[in-house]
């Protein structure tokens, strides 16, 4: 019997990450191309196809390639296989990936949001290894979540959650959406530009007045924490109180345990696990304060291939 | 082949009524009881048994009694059947209701909570049936909610969820659970008392005056709100905004867009629905406004024992 593999595919604005997966999680390789946005997708399209081609032509022609999961930033119809909206790939909305993917390599291609497969790659071989429920938020430009429950994506009418945008504060700020008090006014870059605004205009002494206001970013607050500044500990404590309702609000209300913090901010893990944590066990019932475990995301970059594979995997046999 | 018949049964503080239902969802009849709870449990639980067994020698012994589904107000261990913690029913505690039911009637017997059941009942023959997919708030003494999707229960780890309990402002008032905020904390009989007293204490004018505050009922809020009583009509407005907010973000993190109310509040119908609809319509995103059903709960008492046949059903048949 042929090897079975299944390739992933993260495709994000500037690169597309490619590895072929074995259904026991051996990740063969990897492969970067660039994904030169405005060259428009069937461009990008034509060239993972041909690295992928290239790749089975080179390693994989004794195995059976089963089938291909790719990630996409943006509002998609997985059912369709198509974007809908994605603001970091301008030009490709409506654009049918899978079916533009699929008739170039012979494969079944199968499309999920980017973030949720990388969640799903992190509950596979990452920080949520071993757990078959997990919860991930991402913290970035914008805060990102995804549920997974007996190791499958959760999504309902084939939409997964809009998790980053749960109200926690009814008359707290404004978020990007419009809405008032969302976890994303908090805990993403935007949120903590806005708490680091308002610190800052009565605490003159912090060191984080050194920079332009405009250029100060999360990691800058977070190295200044680090250094001592009670003002940048501050910013992430207002953070992660909001941030640790939502996951408070998340364990009491779906049971789920196993919580994940990824993207790019969680980084600033030593600044805010423990003001996170604090948050966490005053605001849990208490039969679930010693089961919920508050990890930090493992794969960093590859989770969203990894997420990918296993998203290909899982659709060929559910 | 022998008629397949579930028996469900509801147990409250006062009544225990049970029923017997059909696969396909006939209500044969229904039988209540008193609970006579200082009598404790296993004098209740005798004459729930002696109820079973006449109603099966009068007129079901030539059918197959599959399965008993019982709903418990209070936090369970459905796995092993026993009552954790049941503050309406005093002196239960620990209870292995299951296993002392089941010998006495030789069925097996399956627990879950009640609102819980109440949902699944709705879902099934009530405001729910139709959508394989459905949320239930249920209004009461405290808020409960519900739920469903594929037409079962959601649970992870044996728990389903405290959504009464979703913080929707972290800098709100305190709720009976101790924690700031929470959705119960507006829209139950303890959260209208307060917003009641918050609101007379500045509007000498309303009608409500005319009670000694402690004894203002809900019933007796709406019906100075339908008599056209600004204030009441306010109080009512400011706990379906946080109601609101909660079911938004249901709706935007769970894609679930079937939303039952039911319970005592819910009667009220008639003056929170437009105010909770336009906090729904403003809260959850675009792509869901026109999608989002609110309906109010249609089997009222009897959804408990239906929801519990229901259980008992998907128990055996899963």
């Amino acid at each position: 019997m042929k090897k079975k593999i299944y390739f992933g595919i993260d495709l994000g604005g500037t690169t597309i990450n490619i590895g072929p997966v074995t259904v026991d999680g051996q990740i063969l390789e990897e492969r970067v191309i660039n994904t030169n946005v405005a060259s428009g997708p069937i461009n990008a399209i034509e060239r993972v196809a041909q690295t992928i081609n290239d790749l089975i032509k080179e390693s994989y022609s004794d195995c059976e390639i089963v089938s291909v999961g790719i990630g996409v930033p943006g509002i998609l119809d997985p059912k369709n296989g198509k974007i809908i909206e994605a603001s970091n790939l301008p030009g490709w909305e409506n654009f049918e990936i899978s079916k533009e993917l699929g008739r170039r390599i012979n494969i079944p291609v199968f499309i999920e949001n980017d973030a949720n497969l990388a969640a799903l790659g992190e509950q596979w071989l990452g920080a949520g290894a071993g757990s078959s429920d997990m919860f991930m938020f991402t913290l970035g430009s914008g805060v990102g979540g995804a549920l997974i429950t007996n190791g499958t994506l959760f999504s309902l009418n084939g939409v997964s959650g809009e998790f980053g945008h749960m109200i926690v504060n009814m008359e707290g700020p404004k978020c990007s959406c419009g809405r008032l008090g969302c976890v994303e006014a908090y805990f993403s870059k935007h949120g903590l530009k806005r708490i680091t605004a308002e610190h800052l205009q009565f605490n003159p002494s912090s060191s984080l007045r050194g920079y332009e206001q405009d250029k100060i970013t999360p990691q800058i607050i977070s190295h200044a924490a680090l250094q001592g500044d009670v003002v940048a500990q501050e910013i992430y404590n207002e953070a992660s109180r909001a941030l640790g309702i939502a996951i408070s609000n998340i364990v009491n209300i779906l049971g789920v345990h196993k919580i994940v913090i990824g993207g790019g901010i969680a980084n600033a893990w030593p600044v805010f696990y423990g003001p996170l944590m604090d948050t966490i066990k005053e605001t849990v019932f208490q039969t679930n304060v010693a089961k919920v475990k508050l990890v930090k995301a493992e794969l960093g970059e590859k989770a969203g291939f990894i997420g990918a594979a296993r998203y290909a995997m899982q659709n060929v046999n559910p």
